[in-house]
């Protein structure tokens, strides 16, 4: 290691030039300004071309490229030297240009879509500032803020009091809650693990998220020993099955710990009885988990809250607000009842070099060690700030729409011609066939199904290298590919649901 | 349900009102134009006041206030009714003003700090856009910069092949590999979970991250099957002492499976002989996973790669350029030497309504199954964004002078009197005590220590309240509370590590 001090005294009295093993130490290498000045042009194209066109029809939903055209479109190579301002500026064009524009009116492929302009601007301040929610001396704003929202979704859920903490997605948050249960159902487990335990069992419906089989595997449970229960036709789980499916754990000698229940599901936006799960989780002492991931946000609703009704009951709760809320990804917290300080046991680690206990501060303050992360976002700030400028009744409004406009799209499948309802929705989410004009004679049977499983995919197909729209389809428990339509964004109107119709009818006009 | 179409076909020829539920669906219920004149005033606060503060000594690290002061000043409280723009605006304002500033060129506090403008605005694209990377049809340009980015890490790892994931913080990244490992062990844990089976056993060093525990109970496996290695004076695993806790945990009849080594500790950024440690984990067939959250950006250093010197052996590794490369938080990667398939063997759930296999383009470019989450944020593209700009040779010019710095400083607190350093850094933890005038003179002993102790928190509690500067303190192995400076950011310089002792002296003066 050489120190070389050069003292140029003469021409700089208090900036010496220091070198340390060859890098000149003083002041920043970095040119703060052009850096500036980068950020201020690279934000008026993610203004011009994302903010301003996302409600733009007119535009493409996704301007399709196969992979291997895409690659050969975009520069992706990191190379030795670094490319020039105006390079990297049309690089961030070609980038927004070639992806997929989740805020279009038109898009419906996922569980979440659109765009709010509060969010959007919690999310710029949070990665201006670039926090990690773990301690108050380094965040304490955020942390203040996340207590908040918990608190205030805990007064929605119907609890007393609680607990909770933002994570990064509902997969994540099941597994919170899955460890949880299980922690409260044996806390030598954190210590000892499961080697030599009998074999714990957890109750899911079999419309639960794939989420739920993960967490079974990353915990160590095994995903065999996720019980899936039946469901009815509906897709909501059937009380009756989830009784017996206990006792017959109970005969193997399992120990059954967890029942997790779903508010909306995935595919066809079902919601399990809550109230009867409860009763049935009272009466063995399991732990009642409500996956409401999806139709959590229909709490804020005075009139669609009673899709959930009996969720006071559960001991814990993962709920987005990143879907339909439209919070922007991710947004997830997982509540949990117990406010005796369960999440804290369950998950504390106690690092010495971030939980000091001799801070001059009340250090209860410090929430990080009930998280399974270290560092971590502030995910809670953007639903704050979107919720301040709505108020309880813009997020009202936000959900009654959108249900709204599901129950229109419902209606409009029945008069047309060729679209078949796979069943009566309950929340946002619309299912149904397209059976284009060459089946609609033909019989019923498996030749039929056969073929109008091929058809979705062809329909999507066109849609993606088109642009005008993005919808999901999937087969599902023996039923053939079908379109799920979700129905989440406030810039969507009646208008886009009638174009969504008409599309398919246009796309598949010859199939 | 009431579904009333009122025509008004003489006023509108289009455009019917419809109402359904009481809700009018025609045209989006967002004023677009109000939202996003918001978005653009609230950029101009961002720029002013978090970006182009960002370097300015004179501006205050934090503006501390106590929780409760706190919780006072910010109006917490989400209402029924929303705020106005401008009641908005100065909330934002808030915020910002007592959020810490993260980018300051005098935090030290965490593993993170400074600013970098690419990794910024590729963070302001993605906020923007709103992606999920689980399938190519939803995210083709942020999958692609994935793969890419991935191949690139695996080449300054040193491995021929190999595959890898962005996920959410090193701990994550940790549990991802402890999980890999027992699957590689042991496959059929995935379906039938650890019940029944051997104790599992994995090693790691004492100085290891704390995630280590988190990852151990998180997953079944139990805190107590964590066997910590003996360190040396330096921080650094003893392998002869792994090899004696190997065979100790095979004579129990326990299941050794994966030794976990450090490269770049959290407390004293020490590295784990990993080349020895390989020797061992082939004689026994263990996996070796480093996690080198914290010091794999050397790698990218010609000149301090040789830290990580046999990393090219370990199965997986842990690596965040969020830390030293300053790509924001959370970008973190798990790497895996595998290219076999095996992270999707071990954690997909194959998913039919996100991964369909008639998609129409190829669908080996739907990684979302290789993940524990379903939504993911895309990581990546913010350190892809900061390559380009920078090239590997700026990203190494940073490597190179924080250790540069990190250097100076160790050679400033050799020549100050009362400052005494923990032990000579291998990286950019610089670890020392401040021993106030009060206390030069006092003897060795007991007393002197426990009064050491109780300096650095209160300097911390002064430094925190006059908002010159935030630096880290721990007790940590049986040693009193010192100091941990950490230097990572390029806008810092050697007048900022003068700045720093310059300031513990004049806090601590009168102690």
């Amino acid at each position: 290691m050489e120190v070389g001090i050069c003292k140029q005294d003469m021409l700089q009295k208090k900036k010496n030039a220091v070198l340390v093993d060859g890098v000149i130490l003083n002041g920043p290498i970095m040119d703060s300004k052009a850096g500036e000045k980068f950020v201020e042009e690279a934000c008026k194209i993610i203004m011009e071309e994302v903010i301003q066109k996302a409600n733009d029809v007119t535009e493409k939903v996704c301007e399709w490229r196969a992979p291997e055209t895409l690659k050969k479109i975009l520069d992706l190579e990191m190379r030795d030297t670094g490319e020039s301002h105006q390079k990297l500026l049309q690089l961030c064009q070609d980038v927004i240009q070639y992806s997929v524009k989740t805020s279009h009116p038109r898009f419906f492929n996922q569980l979440y879509a659109g765009i709010d302009y509060y969010s959007l601007v919690a999310r710029f301040i949070t990665e201006a500032l670039n926090p990690s929610v773990y301690t108050y001396e380094v965040s304490p704003v955020f942390l203040l803020v996340e207590e908040t929202v918990i608190k205030k979704m805990i007064e929605f859920i119907g609890w007393e009091e609680g607990d909770g903490i933002f994570n990064p997605g509902g997969s994540v948050s099941n597994m919170y809650a899955m460890n949880l249960a299980r922690y409260k159902f044996c806390p030598e487990i954190k210590e000892k693990g499961l080697s030599g335990l009998p074999r714990l069992v957890l109750f899911t419906s079999e419309e639960c998220h794939y989420s739920m089989k993960k967490a079974a595997s990353f915990l160590g449970i095994g995903t065999e020993n996720v019980y899936f229960i039946k469901t009815d036709e509906r897709g909501k789980m059937i009380p009756e099955e989830l009784e017996k499916q206990v006792q017959r754990a109970r005969k193997e000698g399992s120990a059954p710990f967890l029942v997790c229940a779903t508010a909306g599901t995935t595919v066809l936006g079902a919601f399990d009885p809550l109230d009867e799960i409860a009763d049935i989780c009272e009466k063995h002492g399991l732990w009642l988990h409500v996956d409401a991931s999806w139709g959590g946000s229909a709490l804020i609703s005075r009139k669609h809250c009673r899709l959930l009704h009996g969720i006071h009951r559960a001991d814990s709760v993962a709920w987005n607000p990143h879907k339909m809320l439209l919070a922007g990804i991710q947004c997830c917290a997982l509540l949990v009842k117990d406010n005796s300080g369960l999440l804290k046991k369950c998950y504390s680690a106690k690092a010495a070099y971030l939980f000091q206990q001799d801070k001059f501060y009340d250090v209860s303050y410090d929430t990080g060690d009930k998280s399974i992360q270290c560092s971590r976002r502030p995910d809670a700030f953007k639903f704050w700030l979107m919720w301040k400028a709505l108020g309880t009744t813009g997020l009202e409004e936000r959900v009654n729409r959108a249900l709204a406009l599901a129950r229109y799209l419902v209606e409009e499948i029945k008069k047309r011609e060729g679209f078949q309802l796979l069943l009566e929705p309950e929340y946002a989410n619309v299912c149904f066939w397209y059976i284009p004009p060459s089946l609609r004679k033909m019989e019923d049977g498996p030749e039929f199904w056969q073929k109008l499983h091929e058809v979705a995919p062809i329909i999507k197909e066109r849609m993606m290298k088109k642009g005008s729209m993005m919808l999901g389809y999937q087969p599902h428990r023996g039923k053939v590919n079908f379109f799920r339509q979700v129905v989440i964004s406030p810039q969507v109107s009646r208008e886009d649901m009638d174009f969504l119709l008409d599309e398919i009818e246009l796309l598949a006009k010859d199939l």
